[in-house]
């Protein structure tokens, strides 16, 4: 693991590990359903606003600002506004983002191919409460 | 992505895309800081309990127990007792949790990595909103 300048003195801990480390606001950023359902959302392209809310069921249009507006601070989402009228507003991956995209695609098509499997532990660990 | 049994037909979403389907409540388990950095953790091998706590800062003992009981009822934690006195617990991986770290190890490694330019990022968003 890479030492975070600034902040190695603080903890022993490195990285996200340290709550008091940059790396853990990062974390909550992006290790988080809506972060990681957004970030791989575009990573299919770049798509307006109400295409990534009717993309990812569930989520308000109001965690979806908040979620973007965290994202572009980060410098992980890329926010176009086209001069017409009205303004048309797009949101695509930076090349950071591109990058962090790769492991959370690879995390959410693991979920998917794999969701089969931990429904069945679920149910076997229910069982073996109620025996 | 492939498609989920009992889930394709309540939404044109897939996965844990979809608000209604098992995946998106493992999603929740797993993207969350906690979950992240738990699996993470026992990506290195088995640790007990305040070994897990000690490794995660800023981790209480109640938000670690509930995460360790989730992540053992989706069969991603193996809880071990060994009949001593007192009793000695450890808490490893299973197979498929093992298959779940590689992608949360590359994304907490990546984080570590890019924190330098996500927080460059911050500071030239939050410059440009006071100019």
């Amino acid at each position: 693991m890479v030492a975070e300048p600034g902040c190695a003195g603080t903890s022993t801990r490195q990285g996200p590990f340290a709550d008091d480390c940059p790396s853990r606001v990062v974390l909550n950023h992006v290790a988080n359903r809506w972060g990681t359902l957004i970030v791989t959302s575009l990573h299919e392209g770049p798509m307006r606003f109400h295409q990534l809310r009717d993309n990812i069921g569930g989520i308000s249009e109001k965690m979806l600002s908040q979620s973007l507006r965290l994202l572009i601070r980060d410098g992980l989402i890329d926010r176009t506004v086209e001069p017409s009228t009205p303004p048309r507003v797009t949101y695509s991956l930076t090349p950071l983002g591109l990058e962090l995209a790769s492991p959370l695609r690879t995390l959410v098509d693991w979920i998917t191919l794999r969701t089969d499997d931990i429904v069945a532990a679920q149910e076997r660990y229910d069982r073996a409460q109620t025996a």
